[in-house]
């Protein structure tokens, strides 16, 4: 333990730029001083930001859900960058790599964080999120400080968007994970927006043999199977009953109905191994319990309505797993490997960034486009990346 | 493969007595024809039968939820007996043979019968069930043919109510199993009726070193901590709101008290990493979910209300786990081994049977009491076992 | 239990023809009475068998290893035909259906038939294996009868090599089960005959971003790599020591060696995750544990030296698991899956039945040719495969 | 990341004694400076110290197999004390804590560490081992400092000598972790020293039903069935055959006769699941693949012979996986909570402790003693610890 010595603020802070966020579509760019790097710190120049679902709730809201900002707060966590400063321990990188940022910070004490699971720890720091006090700054800034243990180091030929693509894909690498899926596994994703079709790209990257995605948007569906996301797809309808029984018999319905098109499966496969839900509809919810064959797994990943009426004996009966998915843990190194690959057949994930805007100022922009299904051309908005960075463009 | 004789049904049949519900609270003594047993089958003298809560409500509604009856069915299926009869192939059995009987048979063709998760099979024939048909006849009777590889032999120093109380233990075991508890655990048991208690001792016997049971009743808390069945028990009111918010916070409230509860322990322990849910009741599932830590799990194990509203959100962001129990699979082995097994601060298994009735004749009388919660002089119900049988004593 | 008619020998049997070993080289075509299908049987016109290295042991030598023929034996036990006869009780299958036969028989009582791994049931009867008495006789016959539970049907557009080449692969779906294999691994296997292949091409479906062979055989390496069943290959030189010193200090230069190989990669993977050892030789077994990570596992395929000098501590010290991998259980439904699918990138299965032969009489010259490693013209042996039954063509 | 003050090194820091090794059985008590706590440590005073098998071959060659000690260095890694200053962060402690000391501080950021397998970082920062350089000094020292989320507080009830006992305990929890232990299993230990009793302990805690101990000392294995450690144990004859086919054979042999050991049980277990082999005897480990069951596994605890020659193709061709025990990793709490427990049946742990010396002067004693397995008076040496610490008496 040897001691630092303390920096002399008024010499080696820097200022650098940061949107802000003041209250609800209150974004402002402001000057912060960045100190230089702790010693296991990087200092990385952030170039690409992709804007998530929870950022785009704290800048329309200034809340997500439950949690409240209470204090003026940068968004921002989907990040990656050039390293532009290494701290003295900080061994393993230099000047000019280029890192994908894993931005949660656990507390590394906990028994969750020793026993690997430090997704779930309750000391858990995320940036842009408002839930720890002080909140911890999201990445829309020119530069951060960041842990060096949290810092991913990309292969030259992975883009900085792909870097930034790493942070939703993680959660596509844990619900696999969670789901233990095997070698010729029968998926279902409930969604196709970003998560959804990143959640069914790790099914099929990971070796289901027959990964169906669903959504209300056809659009969607058609992305999702043209660009190798999922091996087929179908519309759901949007019904909705007016008791609990009725939706409930809409729910089962559905799932009759796609288990009919997992059926259509030339080999022997006609059963539904897990259920990756992405939408937290709770009609999804129910039809997901019904369509899974006794001893699967409905993975719970899209954030929805937090309190449902569930079939709960139609998934205890048989033996289905309700499980969680929350965040990440362990998926970056993976996640690495798997945006570095490509084939005829690979999922593009290039593709997911629809759409892309430059420099800090256009967050707001960058924020009401995400906001969209379909941007004014008709184009599906799946992911929205700002682009940032000293007059560095992010995909070169 | 070689063809067997055609038994001649004149000659070779011998006629026993079986108790077949003909309707609600329709109970009534019949003759059967039994044959000798096929080559793989033995022929069991049932001598004890525990009563179990879907006997119950076949006895009382000739239905048990949507299953309705649909031809006069013989109940029971907490059985033992003595081999009194043993097929040519089934060569680890001889006359005399003291043998529980796991009176589940699945079709061992599909897929989860392979992978060993037979217990979840969609052809499964369980005994004293309505829900396939023909129904496979229930254990009331006098004797029975029942396959070998599903006889499980005991000890001479193991009683035949031990025996019968495999069944429930199996629920217990097969809770334990899925929970993948770990050593030092701390766990909550909701429910101390038989199955709560057994799936309590199965974790006590797993290692979990802080074994909870909550109950509305008293005496049975107290029944479970002095028998060892469990570490500590509390009582819990039975309070319930008007509205699901206020039932929730009824729920969460309950969590807290539990965990204030578990952290009473002078070890580091203060969070329950799983809770089993034994009774079915939405409050108690809430409850559940609040109270189990980060990652960890809830099994659902009583069959109860079978749609129900449930904080869900707080489960999945949470990544607790819910797990439905359904019967058992690969349990018997282990069930012989764990009532084998006597000590100071084991579980006392054999206080379980409370009542005990003789003869397929008082199979009436016994339902009646396996419906009350105590007895006229004010004795805890548990377990009502009817011994049966040739004159013989079930527990000698 | 229905009695079976005792089928009339003289009315009921069939005379079909069988290619019979009654010593080493000494293969005879005989006539064998064949009886209708059993009630829950399939009669199966043999079409396609691979031939096996322990055939071919068995071939040579009259016995395999320890296990000497007591009686004369059909080889044959990587099969598949066509239905030409339905038992009473098989309701799934009909006539002119296509199956692969899953050709080993488990008792489906023991502990380890109820747990699904009944590929280490003890009293497995696997066809054309001596191990059990009277033997499992083998496929090489013109037809036989099989239980219809451990028939799996081919869907029309997969040939029926495809189908017999289901018995090897899984093999390889058995090891990359045991070895629990993550999306994004690095994976090693040492060996590129039929097993390795099949090893390496379902560590590839399993989702291994990085997956390595090696063989002291260019060809097959290079074959291996253009024919997408490995990422990267490299041919290992055959150096052999005149100690046990020397012989380990040469595996930990080849596992080095190939810490260097794994190392190119473009992203962060530099560590094998695991070694599938397809070879049995020791000095291999030896390099395959310092060629794995800390944590990682070696699985043990090939059938080699039964007792080999291990370096066990550099395995126990960094808590790297060597699991043997025995034949295989439940991979058959997920086998039909694999070798269903297509793509440019996919391992081309088909490419592995190297040599064809027609007809039992065949079956001396296909097992001459399979005891081969290249034939008269250069090219490489990997599968040969004997194609039989009336008249038909097995690949269509 | 605030920056520290720097110590005044003249004004801050305290002369405190440690036990430091020089070479072989060369100890010497040296004054050390002691600097107070860094921020997220404690400085803890040291009251009892276990004598540990690698800490002995360090005292006797200043060296421990191919580790040579390369500078001074203080013995002592299985440590308990009082807790004397808190750094500003570690706000969970407070003077006066009793605390039991993880000595092991891997680098938190490698792939092991974050998955929960910090056991085997290869940046392993280990007390008392001489792997890393500069060495990390032992705990044979008044006082030291040691991170706050390395320490573990111990309840009032449990005494320091039990508190020190928590790390080769930690080896016990880590074995019944990788073994996965089912409740019921049978387990065959190998080796009655401290190891052996304490692994022995955790498989019974765990459930197992059926927990037999063999040593070639009889004394050993009366110790372990008296004290609650093993349900029985048998004493194995050294006997030891001049070629490997002979050794081979009494290994058959012996394991036969654990076998038919294993199966005077009253109930259905005859077969042997887990195997912790916790002595590194080549006979021991071939007669642990020999007992155990197919699909079961042996566990590799004791450090031995580096390079054995095993029959492997016994384990391959049963799948029973071969897997090392590495210290240990997320024990300390499940530690905390086993030796917080007693009862009738229950391992007596405090009876591990069979001689205890005062003070660092006797270390040198406290060593000669620890590398005896009978002192003068004939009875066992098990474990030897060193009570230290400025007066006050480790076990209270």
């Amino acid at each position: 333990m040897t001691a630092e010595k303390t920096p002399d603020l008024s010499r080696d802070g820097k200022q650098i730029r940061a949107s802000v966020l003041h209250g609800a579509k209150d974004l402002r760019i402001e000057n912060r001083l960045l100190f230089p790097p702790g010693s296991s710190e990087l200092q990385v120049s952030v170039r690409a930001t992709g804007l998530c679902g929870s950022d785009l709730h704290y800048y329309r809201h200034y809340r997500n859900g439950d949690i409240i900002v209470r204090e003026p707060m940068s968004l921002g966590h989907e990040s990656a960058g050039v390293v532009v400063a290494v701290g003295s321990e900080a061994k393993n990188f230099k000047v000019g790599d280029k890192v994908a940022l894993e931005v949660g910070q656990p507390c590394e004490q906990c028994e969750r964080c020793k026993e690997g699971r430090y997704n779930i720890c309750k000391e858990m720091k995320f940036r842009s999120s408002a839930k720890a006090f002080p909140h911890a700054q999201g990445t829309l800034q020119d530069r951060i400080n960041h842990p060096a243990a949290w810092c991913h180091r990309l292969p030259d030929d992975v883009s900085l968007d792909l870097g930034a693509l790493l942070e939703p894909l993680g959660v596509g690498i844990q619900a696999s994970k969670r789901a233990q899926l095997r070698v010729g596994s029968t998926v279902l994703v409930f969604g196709a927006g970003a998560v959804g079709l990143l959640v069914a790209a790790m099914a099929k990257i990971s070796g289901a043999s027959n990964v169906l995605i669903a959504d209300i948007d056809e659009g969607r569906v058609n992305f999702a199977v043209e660009n190798h996301f999922a091996h087929r797809g179908f519309t759901v309808p949007l019904k909705r009953g007016s008791t609990i029984e009725e939706n409930l018999e809409i729910a089962k319905e559905t799932a009759a109905a796609i288990g009919k098109t997992a059926k259509v499966s030339g080999g022997p496969v006609g059963e539904v191994d897990a259920v990756f839900e992405c939408t937290g509809v709770p009609s999804c919810v129910q039809a997901s319990i019904y369509a899974t064959r006794p001893g699967g797994k409905v993975l719970l990943i899209g954030m929805g309505t937090p309190v449902q009426t569930l079939p709960i004996s139609a998934a205890a009966l048989r033996e289905v797993d309700i499980m969680g998915v929350f965040r990440y843990a362990n998926t970056y190194p993976t996640g690495v490997e798997v945006v570095s690959r490509k084939g005829p057949d690979y999922p593009d994930f290039s593709k997911l960034v629809t759409h892309r805007y430059q420099g800090l100022e256009a967050a707001e922009e960058a924020f009401e486009m995400a906001g969209k299904t379909k941007d004014d051309k008709g184009n599906l908005v799946i992911k929205v990346v700002l682009e940032t960075g000293e007059g560095e463009k992010a995909n070169p």
